[in-house]
């Protein structure tokens, strides 16, 4: 298909919700942010973030747009729209490849308000999603950065870890799944292919009071790490407190890995590592629209991160 | 270079420029658009867009985000910032490349007022730069959008075209270069590697009147084409009025290329095309930092593009 043809069929699928006032089709796209955007881009590449024998298109189009998203959760910002650039090799992904990769974008798109608002599409060597996000801050609520958190807060995770590399390791090695029931391997792989940002909880989080926030995109032992430099304190973390989800126990074991390894830092989780002051984290944690999950404290001391190894799933460049 | 040391790299190079409340280092950057953001995204990737053997890492650097910006004067906006993304072969881009592809981009911002603010770094197959750029509507300056145009507007082009064309063929064959001076040679190679975006053009252009831009990337007569169906409009380009660049003419004989083909459809010039009512061009030369040439009128009619042939550059994809 020539591109002019795609972007027309690409602009055909895409529907225009509200805040986006000019969608795909000109230079660029006019979205309303009422003063503040709060922007992000990640990028997904064939051979380094997934594998086609393992992904669907359609679980490429969700997740490209899904970790976009989960940066927004993590400002507690209202996404808007996304941008979403595509790199083909040629006469490796056919026409119906490229709509299923759409459709998985616009899915999410679609339960979030979300537009796709524009992008790019190009040949290239290897398939490729390079998606930008753009959100707004959400009604009365600034955007919670890494850079806040003070020493007597408590560390708080939505969710539960390790389910994503659980997940990855049930895809690469099919006979694990024998560990567990159908239904929780389907949940694990799930977790890794098809991530869910946790848009409403980190607003959630923001109107309680968090002081510092990031998503959980290389692990806690990593990220953790990011929130305790960003904000010039120690962070110490409880190993046996982590949330643990359903099955990694199973899997790990019949992988011979660690499951606190996968939870503390298999990565790709997408949940949200939370700072929040000691007295809010009750209130924190009734209002959360998921479970929330006291899993350590920050102290004054040198940024650094204690109680879960460090070297979480890091891409070498 | 891990990517944590790469990313603070590039964090301590980038300069944090107004409009800009948060860049690189957080899930997200903050930027203050003021009510409408105007965001677009242009992927360049290597073997389809450039090759490192014509191109320098700086010239990269410089020509993503041109290209980007490029887009934001076409809807006559203010640039604020801009993401980019970095897809790094491994092995094949050092630490000192990888500086001078930022260092290309970060001269061109500082230009413009603009912050790289954000972006993404992975390894992957090829060279691959995903850049978003982020703008706002200048005071009192509406976007300008392709769909505008009526019938009786006179189309009008920026600067010159075939530059950028001709540049490639110089770099693609050293040797025709006999056929021009150094000094012309030189600027027709920095017109294809590093394009400078019309932005002071793009509002001059919107507050003189334009009823409808773009900017050229696929060559007049893809890029009327678009005029002419988004604003349901028939265009009339005339061929004895192209302002073809100097040394065009001389290039494209010494390689048996037909001048007016460079200058029409040769692509890559990020000149901006414009349709004016008849009685605002005159004003908008006067105004227009660069020079403005009437090129063609729109007329009643279907949506085509008569007078070049259709057919400027596009990637199949």
């Amino acid at each position: 298909m020539s591109e002019l043809a795609l972007i027309e069929r690409i602009a055909s699928r895409a529907r225009r919700r509200p805040g986006t006032e000019l969608g795909i089709g000109d230079d660029a796209a006019l979205l309303s942010v009422g003063g503040t955007a709060v922007v992000t881009q990640d990028l997904l590449v064939e051979g380094v973030h997934f594998r086609r024998e393992t992904a669907a298109p359609r679980d490429l189009g969700h997740k490209a747009l899904a970790v976009n998203l989960s940066d927004l959760a993590a400002m507690a910002a209202e996404p808007v729209a996304a941008l979403v650039g595509l790199c083909l090799p040629p006469g490796g992904v056919g026409d119906d490849e490229v709509d299923e990769i759409y459709a998985g974008a616009e899915a999410l798109a679609a339960r979030h308000g979300v537009t796709v608002a524009g992008g790019d599409t190009t040949a290239g060597p290897a398939l490729m999603l390079a998606v930008t996000a753009v959100g707004r801050a959400a009604s009365g609520v600034a955007p919670v950065l890494r850079s806040g958190a003070r020493p007597g807060d408590v560390l708080c995770v939505t969710g539960a870890l390790g389910a994503s590399a659980a997940g990855l390791l049930l895809l690469e090695r099919p006979a694990l799944a024998s560990a567990v029931t159908a239904p929780v391997a389907e949940r694990l792989r799930a977790a890794h292919l098809r991530p869910e940002p946790r848009l409403a909880a980190g607003r959630s989080l923001a109107r309680a009071g968090a002081r510092a926030m990031l998503d959980l995109s290389d692990g806690l032992a990593l990220d953790g790490l990011r929130i305790a430099r960003a904000s010039g304190v120690r962070a110490v973390v409880e190993p046996g407190a982590l949330p643990v989800a359903e099955g990694v126990a199973e899997v790990a074991a019949a992988a011979g890995e660690d499951p606190g390894r996968l939870a503390a830092a298999g990565g790709e989780d997408y949940e949200l590592l939370a700072a929040l002051p000691p007295e809010a984290v009750e209130a924190a944690r009734r209002a959360a629209p998921c479970p929330l999950t006291p899993v350590g404290r920050l102290e004054a001391g040198p940024p650094e991160l204690a109680g879960v190894e460090p070297g979480g799933w890091q891409h070498d460049v």
